[in-house]
């Protein structure tokens, strides 16, 4: 959403989602809207990280959270595209498609990220010579953790997203929601989805469900806020500076307001 | 539903489901409704067989629709419960659980069945000696096709239905829509539900969705018909008696009203 | 192997291995083995059920003699072979392929056969009228237990054999030894075999080893015996009798011999 | 293999494999064994890596040959093990565990290492101060590939080693060679290995035939040769260097002998 809309809305004291595309906004203006709101004192804005509401997320999360495998040491993502535009550029793919996987790193380790070193590839030699279609994010969080993350736009087959949880002494693998095993011409498989629409389908019901739940009252929105926008922001200018110079990149944010605490 | 209610509501003219026990109807009351609904020339009532709904189950139908594997020759189904009253009798294994078996059968090959041979086990000498908590229900179809069903009361480790369509040159098989894989303790695997809640709860959804649309004006119900009750009822009736006699029972019906053709 | 080959060896005291086809034998050459092993008070005749050395098959027993899900209940086989020659009878379908089937639901489940009820399918109308391509054996165990196994022999997506001991609070089920999951063409999926020869290469090479340590003296061979061989001939014939009278059959066996107890 | 044994056999001309700790050598010896090579004339030396003749690696790397799914664009490793010596250091964890999946990377891919940064984590705190006993190797590889590989060799729940490459229109991910599928107390999961013993105990011997065929005058051995011990000494050494400097360590090694082209 435009830092304008969500000062309007601020202004106001309207709720807003942001819910399609949660990181439109860029540092300037995420900060703009967390400033808004610490000076509101309310949090307004929704942001759509829809994956905290993905049914095999949150199990995966309550695994680890439950402590029978031990705490999560190492978040582990991918998320595969089908196919990109000829000529997309590296600060598009992570903008458009790599910020889902930075807010599930946080979520999911409930750690922060320090760092952030990105291998960025061009998985063909027909592709715009600008293209990276094909990222290794690895991000150093809080407390010696860490994350990594292959985004990749290009993959060719379909759309596919995961997440594992490395954890002290075992790993918790987001499922997979097959609908049908085939067995025929040769192979034992399963349709891959084409895109986001279908897999994330209910996540999305569900967190517009909370999303309604909050503002008829019923308590905070329990997805992501204004800050955890913020932070992917922060995140993924990092990993747009990471590509752009081949090396690692620290991410340096404000201090938390209190608005965001607890 | 009794047939009283059933009754009532034809005669009232109200379209009325039975979602939760569908199978609670015997042959004669399943026939008494077909009877009041032919006679007043319109499909009221709506039998809640929540599989026809349910995803996995829609999707193993569509490859087997597609003609990409052939036609469907054979159905497999496999239904386990976690746990069964002491004293369970086989004619009510059959009509509380298997009945959904019967009717998945038949709506997911598009036959009819024509005769029954169930064989039935008794899975623990500590139950009641009467009880039969484990049936392998044979179902010869029309076009010399074959249902094969595994209904088993006291599994044991949890609740888990499925099943896989063999046809001409492959076969289809639901999907498990697993939330989570879990490595830990020597072990790499899923949680595996406790009972039919969680499983079956979108497939509950869409079909109270699919009847108040069809209430609504929305067009007919597309789930299972007062008929499809009758047609499980004939056939539950001869799985029964299959197990009190151990022999091959005949399914027969009487001619389908011209309502419930197309 | 012929009886008279199988005569000639007992005769000479030489071992002998039917590791190819080992239901080549019917009931009459398969007792007369059985009869001259006795007379002479030795076991020498090895017959080849080669899955009796596959680690997977091996694994299931395992998981149901360490107890940890209760005791073996159902035995439930699938073998499906890609593709049959035209108007291959039933009797062959029983005897060069279930007899495989027969033999692992008496091994794994350490019951016998009473009787055998088999449903008989032709899976295509172009194939032969005699052909029935696709067969569910139904064979009810001893102690009340029940082996169910599908035999098709027109697969058409290539070769698979699966076998699944449901026991009285779990089931074990044969691993599947894939050896790449391949995503692609908006599938996820696996190879499946074109015939046996791949999945059960090291089955048949531990066979050979034992039936070779047993003849160097380091012990009996620890597969199927000349009675073992005989329980089979005697359910296949129950089987084909089943297909012809559309009946269920009694199997009726001689004395166990002393030879081949414990 | 210590330099001076491999010495010993170069100089009198005997074949010798180093099957067991294929990374024993440091790049000093690893140097002098291809020098020593290189001055004889003859491929005398076998390293054992043994994935290279485990049947799911080879099927992956069979995949990506054929094109079906496009060249590999990146490699991705896991392997775990369930425990290790208290205070194991970062270096041995390299040379002891992470030299198969160097070696799997270059060998899969078909590409050299240019750089190497690794992320090493201490997964709990009550390991010594200077254990990092988890490790995310980040390889460059050439052509603007990429390698990422976790190693953890304190993972808890078992040992487990997998490979895939991501291919531009697809992956191949190694199969995992399960026995047993069990259902039993709320779970449906595999046993998973406790060591590497049983998972690769084919690959060894397939890799013994290999070497002893090669001595037998049956061609050259198709494993691992000594130059590519060398390229894994200096990836290793790269690796360790990355985890002392918490920077990026580019690969830097000799001319290639024409002893090991082709």
């Amino acid at each position: 959403m435009s830092r304008h809309l969500a000062r309007l809305a601020l202004v106001s004291s309207i709720a807003i989602a942001s819910l399609a595309s949660p990181l439109a906004t860029g540092v300037a203006d995420a900060t703009a809207i967390v400033e808004a709101e610490v000076a509101l004192g309310r949090r307004l804005v929704a942001v759509g990280y829809m994956r905290r509401f993905d049914a095999a997320h949150r199990a995966v999360k309550a695994v680890a959270d439950s402590g029978d495998i031990g705490a999560p040491v190492m978040f582990k993502g991918v998320h595969r595209n089908a196919e990109a535009d000829y000529g997309i550029l590296p600060a598009t793919v992570v903008v458009n498609s790599a910020g889902h996987d930075l807010d599930s790193a946080r979520w999911m380790t409930g750690e922060e990220v320090t760092s952030a070193r990105v291998f960025a590839l061009r998985t063909r030699d027909d592709l715009h010579p600008a293209t990276r279609d094909l990222l290794l994010i690895n991000l150093v969080l809080t407390h010696g953790r860490h994350a990594v993350s292959e985004m990749d736009v290009n993959a060719g087959y379909g759309y596919e997203v995961s997440a594992e949880l490395v954890c002290q002494s075992g790993t918790a693998h987001t499922g997979q929601a097959d609908r049908v095993l085939v067995r025929g011409h040769a192979n034992r498989g399963v349709p891959v989805a084409a895109d986001w629409l279908d897999p994330f389908q209910e996540a999305y019901v569900a967190e517009v469900h909370d999303w309604i739940g909050s503002i008829a009252g019923g308590g905070p929105f329990t997805g992501a806020s204004a800050w955890d926008g913020l932070e992917t922001a922060l995140t993924a200018a990092a990993c747009i500076e990471s590509i752009a110079t081949g090396g690692e990149v620290r991410v340096v944010r404000p201090p938390k307001p209190a608005l965001y605490l607890g």
